[in-house]
């Protein structure tokens, strides 16, 4: 079974149940949101976390904040509500450029609705946003779906596949990018071993890629970052395949720290490395992997785990949260649209084109 | 100040004084073992670890263990005494060859003392066996210095060294094997920075180098382990220097589980890969890393932190504890002997025999 990150339940009136990332994998918990803070709230602290997961429930989370509106029938009141809902929750993940995207998308599409039909009563308007939240999760879905469907000549009958951190349904709507070629693959009924890098320092791939890939029925197992090469040189990996955040013009692209040392190994060991992405996370206004600014985080994600200090009082530490593989090490980029092979920026401008 | 692991207090009735290494990075607190069954705890539960430190402990272990024997003058009586006590720390850690090599070493020492005067009072074998544990403790800070030493042509004034795990002073009598050159080179005045990996699963890097360099006053920055080759893509190291637990005839070393990548990842970098390590550490019997077994760990190692559940329930793990580097990936081997410089069969059999 595929994990379900976040459902709407009823109408316009209704509410959002997410998956709460923070029990996983110990509890399978579901949090139902019925207000915008509470919403807020689930996306500040990573209970839900995912940047397509993100735009779906800020999309939903807007349909919750027209539910406030109770003493009037005013579309234009409704507008403005709209407005504010937007700014607050575009400030629970300040850098997360899925959340805006979906937060302008319903917002622009409500002011259309407005600006055609001046005189559509508020819960016209409210149905309008609830359609709009609807197709964006919809759209997601299909998107999830067709990356893995067209990434199935590289997942082979008894494949050992090394995957890291989490590009699986806990990070959509549907059921994830690079996990999506796994779960493709599983339905077909075939066989092969998924090795999960544990992914420090927020071992998103112990956590939550492995537990997705269990429930799923998928042959899984863990190791440590610092395991892949050796496993690697023993054979027993036949593709890596990761996510990406964003992808530069000439297709150096930018993951989870720790996804460049990977494309390395397998580049050594003769191992295709592939990224699943949709097209989105192309980003043609940036030229190279130089450009790409590279967020830094706390020591305390390094230092210390739950209460316990694993480090010295005040040590230095160095906690990028990303890295950039040149597109030299990429063997292609899957997309929902078709797949890259040597991305290049020849190849990649082609493919925004097409 | 470099850390002193371990202390001997005393004459023959004395103690052995022990940092508990399972308290670091939080607490420096020092552990007394008066008996063998102590000691015997305090190996078996890594409060002491390294297989030199191991090794040193254990000799004194059987210092400890003739204290018992007070109702005889017999040195026959002492023998039987330190044959059983060899047996039982021999348990404590059924792999360290360090261990058995000093207890094996203590043992000879004292048949040979009593085969040559059978007359001499138990008060006197006591004093040859500190005597002998003494040495072995005074050979290990020698080895350490020498390998120290040797070795510093390759930390340049504005290094950025990494190193992985604890090959430092927690891990032997003396200031460690890895880190030594680092100890060496700091006291010459020499400014550099060391770059640690965390080291999983068990943290050694994080918990015991990140402290020992800290209080050595030598600049320090913890990483994750999967961060090192992007620092390497970024030009911020200029060597890899690592430990060495069994190294083969031909040059192939085995040492902590991610030694095999830093070397593959520091080859595509141009950055030399050194390994620092007693003549002790080569094995000829071994010819190629191919024929050195593997140790492979409990799982709960990977998935639980402390009482937290890191991966799901039951999930398969592979945690080897340690990999191979090929000879081919080490610029050279660093002994309290010598360098040598690209490793191979006929490089090190050479070295043996000089």
């Amino acid at each position: 079974m595929i994990a379900q990150t976040l459902k709407w339940v009823g109408g316009i009136d209704g509410f959002l149940e997410l998956i709460d990332q923070r029990r996983l994998p110990g509890e399978l918990v579901r949090l139902q949101c019925r207000d915008t803070e509470r919403l807020y709230e689930a996306i500040k602290t990573l209970a839900v976390r995912g940047a397509p997961a993100i735009g779906v429930s800020a999309a939903y989370g807007l349909v919750l904040g027209m539910q406030k509106l109770t003493d009037t029938d005013d579309s234009e009141r409704g507008l403005e509500v709209l407005a504010k809902s937007c700014e607050y929750l575009a400030s629970s993940r300040p850098t997360a450029v899925n959340l805006f995207w979906a937060l302008d998308r319903i917002r622009q599409s409500a002011e259309r609705f407005v600006a055609d039909k001046p005189n559509a009563k508020l819960q016209a308007l409210r149905e309008v946003i609830l359609a709009e939240a609807n197709a964006i999760y919809q759209e997601d879905v299909k998107m999830c779906r067709r990356i893995g469907e067209n990434g199935q000549k590289f997942i082979k009958q008894g494949a050992g596949i090394l995957t890291h951190c989490n590009a699986g349904a806990l990070a959509t709507a549907g059921q994830g990018t690079a996990l999506s070629l796994m779960f493709e693959a599983h339905k077909k009924g075939r066989k092969f071993k998924v090795y999960v890098d544990e992914t420090r320092p927020l071992l998103q791939g112990a956590r939550l890629t492995a537990w997705e890939l269990k429930q799923a029925g998928i042959d899984v197992v863990v190791i440590c970052d610092n395991t892949a090469g050796w496993l690697m040189k023993q054979g027993h990996i036949s593709a890596v395949i990761t996510g990406a955040d964003r992808i530069a013009a000439n297709g150096d692209a930018a993951n989870k720290i720790g996804t460049y040392s990977l494309s390395v190994l397998a580049r050594e060991h003769g191992v295709p490395f592939y990224i699943a992405a949709p097209s989105s996370t192309f980003d043609p206004s940036i030229k190279s992997g130089d450009e790409i600014p590279i967020e830094q985080r706390a020591a305390e994600e390094v230092t210390t785990f739950g209460k316990t200090q694993i480090a010295p009082d005040s040590v230095k530490v160095y906690n990028p949260a990303f890295d950039v593989t040149d597109a030299s090490n990429i063997t292609a980029i899957i997309t929902e649209r078709g797949v890259i092979k040597n991305p290049n920026a020849d190849s990649i401008s082609k493919y925004l084109r097409s």
